[in-house]
């Protein structure tokens, strides 16, 4: 096929936007390479799957597939309003953190309007303001930190309607304390609203997470069950705000874009907690195992407070980006910041042993393989 | 709770929306009676249920539900290429037509920008173009029939970027055949791109359904799963149309907003066309038995190439609004049309037995009660 070009209906908006996508998916690669991958490690999914409970209320639930799902996903919002402590009113479920972030952009920012966010974090958020046509402003990590104080900065200096914090942060797995993320609440413009990216809350240390408190405009907080509880998949996120911005969500939503099943396999799988705690013991396991293999050849995995590891592989970007394509080339799927000097690290999930283990095999042949590259270059 | 209030925050066009929603689930509609349905009739789903297939393909799928889908839906993209006989990069994937019809109206309608419809025709529609800011230009049906020609003449007149037609439609359930879509088509301004909703083309005689021709940049195409396949609760949408235009969906939508078991789910329902005709069949015989229960009380069912019919009540506007409530009191799910003349009908899905039976059962309870009303007020 040839390449596409644009309709000329497109609007200028849409004509303007990129052939591109954020994110190349794992069968995406598989079918370029044309060999399955040993190890799934680069997408942060939970490779110990999700709950018994879950898998046993998505099999009796599978007659129902013909009945569309709750639009309002009542009892889910219910359960979630319960289990953090808010009103339902202030509880959104939508197709993945994804979802909600293009909602949320759509609803803020008219073209042109400035949205702030760290250089090298999450690339949907920017595909959305991208999309919507927001005028993207970006802030280094400190270290490999997000910077809450220079993003507040910013939003005061652009006019910001939003402003992107994720923490845990990804692709670092670093975190803040839940101090320093209410004093950057304190300080931010009345104009903003900061979007607090906490996919991987479940696996942080309690002090990272600041209390819930529904009637706080100055903030919405997303959550997901596509992490620690193993259910990418079935595509369930939510959001907590005031209900004045969770209102307005439904003012544009697919109404009936939610999975009648994944809303039940979200419900199961909050009522299994036992299972949630003892995925997040596995994924701890699983990041001191990914630290030894890691130190094992000379590298520096940072701390994590999530599903993944960033593993320093000191050389810089390029080096790095060798190292990937050399473990991509041994069936071991990773993924790898985007930007310096973030870009010295590669991206591994927490993921099962078998998993590990193929990394481990993998990694002192692709780093190798990437020093021989480096030596012919130099 | 208070109503809610708009965030100041909010684009001056999300501002302007209502807070309203296109349709209100049968799942409200239980908590605000606090009492369940008998009969499941008003969303135009398939009480026969999905292939068994599907549920086998489901529960096995089911562990995997840890894995995010393949973004590019690749497998049954495929499939439906090879089924409808076109490239894969004419076949988008979405979350319910609804998705699809919303990401289509984004990525061709600029605030202020015409769109056409009939009026009486599908709201989620006109709440996309609303949504987007788009001038919503409506044409009256002609008798139970949307009015190709007029639709045309009307996107001539406005400049309109889109043109919506259902063939067959909803909420009437008549048909056109395809030489009067293709003859619409000719008749097609350069600057609209005619969306052809085909929601229910599996119920329809084939003489309604133009052939497949993946160059045509004059309309595109859209077909669900939830009806004759009977997943409305897995989300699955299609579109077909030129590559070029199916290309712009990538630059907006949700890559990774497919459920992985949704596309197992229809991968596994493409292999069971037997079941799809035997669906049909009894959706076929279920139109009949409405027909027979319609007429039994001296009411009249329009013929319908869908899975629902339009019954004429036979008495305008709000006496079907009354045998509407009446039903609905009576624990029979319906909707209706929200536009005279069409709405002298009521729309009732073509069911299992047991539905039918509580709706044979209501019928003339509601009839009666509803002419008790009118007299009342007269």
């Amino acid at each position: 096929m040839s390449e596409p070009q644009n309709d000329p209906r497109l609007t200028p908006l849409a004509a303007s936007l990129p052939f591109a996508v954020p994110f190349v998916g794992p069968e995406t690669q598989v079918r370029t390479r044309g060999r399955p991958f040993a190890a799934r490690l680069g997408a942060n999914e939970c490779g110990f799957g999700p709950s018994p409970r879950v898998i046993e209320a998505l099999r009796a639930a599978a007659p129902e597939a013909w009945m569309y799902g709750d639009a309002e996903s009542w009892e889910l919002r219910q359960a979630l309003a319960a289990r953090h402590g808010v009103p339902i009113e202030s509880v959104i479920v939508g197709e993945g953190i994804d979802g909600l972030l293009g909602y949320l952009v759509r609803l803020l920012v008219a073209p042109g309007e400035a949205v702030v966010t760290s250089a090298g974090a999450y690339p949907t958020f920017a595909y959305h303001v991208a999309g919507y046509g927001g005028a993207l402003h970006t802030v280094p990590y400190r270290g490999d930190f997000e910077d809450p104080e220079a993003l507040v900065a910013t939003a005061e200096q652009t006019g910001a309607r939003l402003v992107y914090l994720a923490n845990p942060d990804n692709p670092m797995g670093s975190w803040h304390g839940a101090e320093r993320i209410a004093a950057a609440l304190d300080a931010l413009p009345g104009h903003a609203l900061m979007v607090l990216d906490e996919a991987y809350a479940d696996f942080a240390p309690a002090e990272a997470i600041p209390p819930f408190y529904a009637g706080d405009r100055r903030v919405i907080r997303m959550r997901t069950f596509s992490k620690a509880h193993g259910l990418a998949g079935m595509r369930v996120g939510y959001a907590i705000g005031h209900p004045d911005l969770i209102a307005a969500f439904h003012k544009v939503r697919n109404h009936f874009g939610m999975c009648r099943l994944s809303q039940t396999a979200a419900l199961a799988s909050l009522s299994d907690p036992d299972h949630l705690a003892a995925t997040v013991a596995k994924v701890d396991a699983a990041k001191t195992e990914l630290g030894r293999i890691a130190g094992a050849h000379g590298l520096n995995a940072l701390p994590s407070a999530t599903n993944f590891v960033a593993i320093d592989c000191g050389a810089g970007g390029d080096f790095a980006r060798a190292v990937l394509r050399e473990l991509v080339a041994r069936d071991v799927f990773v993924r790898m910041p985007g930007v310096a000097p973030l870009d010295r690290c590669i991206r591994v999930s927490a993921g099962p042993e078998g998993d590990l283990a193929a990394f481990a095999r993998a990694l002192p042949e692709a780093l190798a393989a990437a020093r021989e590259g480096a030596d012919a270059r130099a």
